[in-house]
């Protein structure tokens, strides 16, 4: 059933295009699924890719523009008209056009708004470009299916008859009063089962959830998800309807967080995927890795600071990766557990509650990892002392390693700030430097050099 | 608008359970949406939360058992008789029922199964219980509005108003042949505004995405998102349409699977929250900090075998966690791209071309950060060619940090293995061991010690 790009389809697509073959070229894609297209005009060069938009019927060619990543998108758009593309725009929801719009240079915006025709869209798009990206405004689009409370259910299924040739799919119908403050919903289903005759107001459920256009695009997604829903009402300031989310474009934004949030616990910090050329990978990836050579450096210093050891003690020496592993590794699970629980909102409690919970949670793993030390030190017949002095510093270091892990992006999150970013490199190379540290300190106390 | 779970109103309840007073109670909660009904539950004890699910309303628990953590599920169940689990399972959609039923011992199975009364289902629950969690099978459920493709589109309005009383919401109309076989879709605008005496096979859609039982869930999960599907049909080996899966169980399973991966990037092995015991926080932790633990360990064994260093270049040992704090974050940038690409299915081309690529990105990357090593031991003042053995090591490090990070999860995914596990813990400890032991290595036979 699905459709498999091959390199052949490929080939044949670029030969056809290379021969300007419009005629054959509409042929052989009109069947295609967009998101087919869209996958195609990914592998070609970005000449060809504008060549098939421009001779494909915008109606399959508007929703392929919308599945691009944003760099394929904006090379295509950038060798398109004002014309072509207000042309694509037309086939687009409006919440699509207005994304577009926005990507685009500011002069050109303009002279692409001007080439819309229908006027009641483009006061739509316009509105929508007022808002945020990432909040329900930014999100929603404003086609819906939308009923007054006084019509009856006959007059209703007439008006959503006429509505609905402008949305795409109906997943509710939203009731209205007169000034158009949303009062509630209908199912289809009631629709159907209701007698003609009946008053709207008669038969709509008025428990109906909805954001309004400030709401973050986090939290539409946590109660979309909560509660089970595949479209949601956005409403003003004053409670007018305004426009609904869908589910489809939630789960795009849920994938997109959790990749983003998995990213920076890599170590990796904007939007990059394998097929990315090497200048994006490394504009990504070579920051971190700097931060962490900075941290290593910062390292190599403490050492240098208790060099005085390395006559009696050079074991110590030795251990640094494993107190650099450990500090690291109990950073990034304290951190990762937090993370996680701010997204999904369910660190709750106290402060102190925590910190208790986290320490007594360090020293039963440290305990244990200490017991390791401990044990591998006697079978290789180590110093006691130095195996003490090991351990007990580990377990300190570990203990400590967890509360930053904790806090810090706790603190982070509570001033505003992401908190994924004090994952991965970061919470590794802070944790490393104060591992060390404190490794060396307390074996100092410990053993005396 | 929203339901806020405050400490007030969780107090209030358990003194009604105390009181057990469950009008009061049923009047308090009936208003509340079962997501709502779930927080509480788990806020509660299991003796109290199962108090609640015994006086509360079928309707309302069902849904609300479905929404809670497995664990806390679990220990109500245990506390339920038969009897009341079969009275549950009645309001709750077969697929949901089926999971139920898949999470009891296997003795109890059996009798809850023989109270329930409605014989189709039953058939329906116990062809669901065959599948594997993970797959099509395990993930749909049997309640879809089917019809037949010789019926007339008034015939159909009939039925689907008939067949609708047991589907919750209504995505889409399957159409089948006489024997069962998925032929094509109907929407429901085209139903609203089709004539009524139209036969059904001349106004539905012959093209329709579908899987079969055995698809993978990812796969599913896939495709529903490439081509933004609310609702995917699911046949059998026959092509017979056997369920549906719907958008809002995918948007869980996606959910799952990212917050799966990236737990298990941060070394976390089993799906725990920051509200966790400590103990089951423990289990997921532990492991792995044993795992960095053992390769702390193999470090200390490659640098004693080194030692002879100590005397003339303690400067090495200084290097090591900056080594292995490279090593380790570039191998987790290099994993996490692959497993991402992996999931998405963008990692396409040649294993060679991979290699050249992720070689020519050390390459870059670790020529700068060779380079900011060279500018550092020249503002110290350190030695020429022991800044040159560090500098030269490190390269080499980076380059094989990145092979290994790369190819390890590619390895893992051809062999069906998930590659995920080969992320954090796992990547660094490898990564630490290859890499301090290159990194003496290379340095002895710069310097000839």
């Amino acid at each position: 059933m699905q459709f498999q790009l091959t390199s052949d389809f490929i080939k044949n697509v670029e030969q056809l295009v290379a021969k300007k073959d419009g005629n054959k070229l509409r042929e052989l894609l009109h069947e295609l699924h967009f998101a087919d297209i869209a996958e195609l005009l990914e592998e070609l060069s970005s000449d060809e890719a504008t060549y098939l938009i421009k001779i494909l019927e915008s109606e399959l060619t508007s929703e392929a523009l919308m599945e691009l990543d944003d760099d394929v998108r904006e090379k295509i758009l950038s060798r398109l008209s004002p014309k072509e593309i207000a042309q694509e725009l037309t086939e687009m929801d409006t919440d699509d056009a207005a994304d577009i719009i926005a990507e685009l240079d500011e002069d050109i915006q303009e002279e692409v708004i001007n080439k819309l025709d229908d006027e009641e869209r483009v006061a739509d798009i316009i509105e929508l470009l007022k808002y945020d990206e990432d909040t329900a405004g930014g999100l929603m689009a404003k086609e819906l299916v939308q009923v007054k409370e006084t019509w009856t259910v006959a007059g209703c299924v007439r008006e959503m008859r006429r509505q609905a040739e402008n949305v795409t799919r109906v997943h509710s119908i939203y009731v209205t009063d007169k000034e158009g403050k949303l009062k509630g919903r209908l199912s289809l289903k009631d629709l159907l089962t209701a007698s003609e005759k009946s008053k709207i107001s008669e038969v709509y459920i008025p428990k109906v959830d909805y954001v309004t256009v400030h709401t973050e695009g986090e939290e539409v997604a946590r109660i979309m998800q909560k509660y089970d829903l595949e479209a949601i009402p956005v409403v003003d300031e004053d409670g007018l309807l305004v426009g609904r989310i869908t589910i489809d474009d939630i789960v795009d934004f849920i994938k997109e967080e959790a990749d983003k949030d998995y990213q920076m616990a890599a170590g990796i910090s904007s939007d990059v995927e394998a097929d990315d050329s090497v200048w994006e990978l490394t504009r990504a990836r070579l920051p971190w890795l700097i931060l962490g050579l900075f941290g290593g450096l910062g390292s190599v210093y403490i050492m240098k600071g208790f060099d005085e050891a390395i006559a009696n003690y050079p074991i110590l020496f030795f251990f640094t990766p494993l107190i650099a592993a450990m500090a690291g590794n109990v950073g990034v699970q304290s951190s990762a557990i937090i993370v996680q629980g701010l997204a999904n909102d369910n660190v709750k409690g106290s402060l102190v509650n925590r910190l208790v919970k986290e320490v007594g949670l360090a020293l039963i793993n440290g305990t244990a990892l200490s017991a390791l030390v401990m044990l591998f030190g006697f079978i290789v017949g180590q110093d006691l002392l130095v195996s003490i002095a090991i351990a007990v510093s580990m377990l300190s270091v570990i203990i400590v390693a967890a509360l930053i892990g904790t806090f810090v992006p706790i603190i982070l999150d509570r001033r505003g700030i992401d908190p994924a970013i004090a994952t991965g490199p970061f919470i590794t190379t802070s944790n490393d430097i104060f591992g060390i540290f404190l490794f060396f300190y307390l074996s100092k106390i410990i053993l005396g050099f």
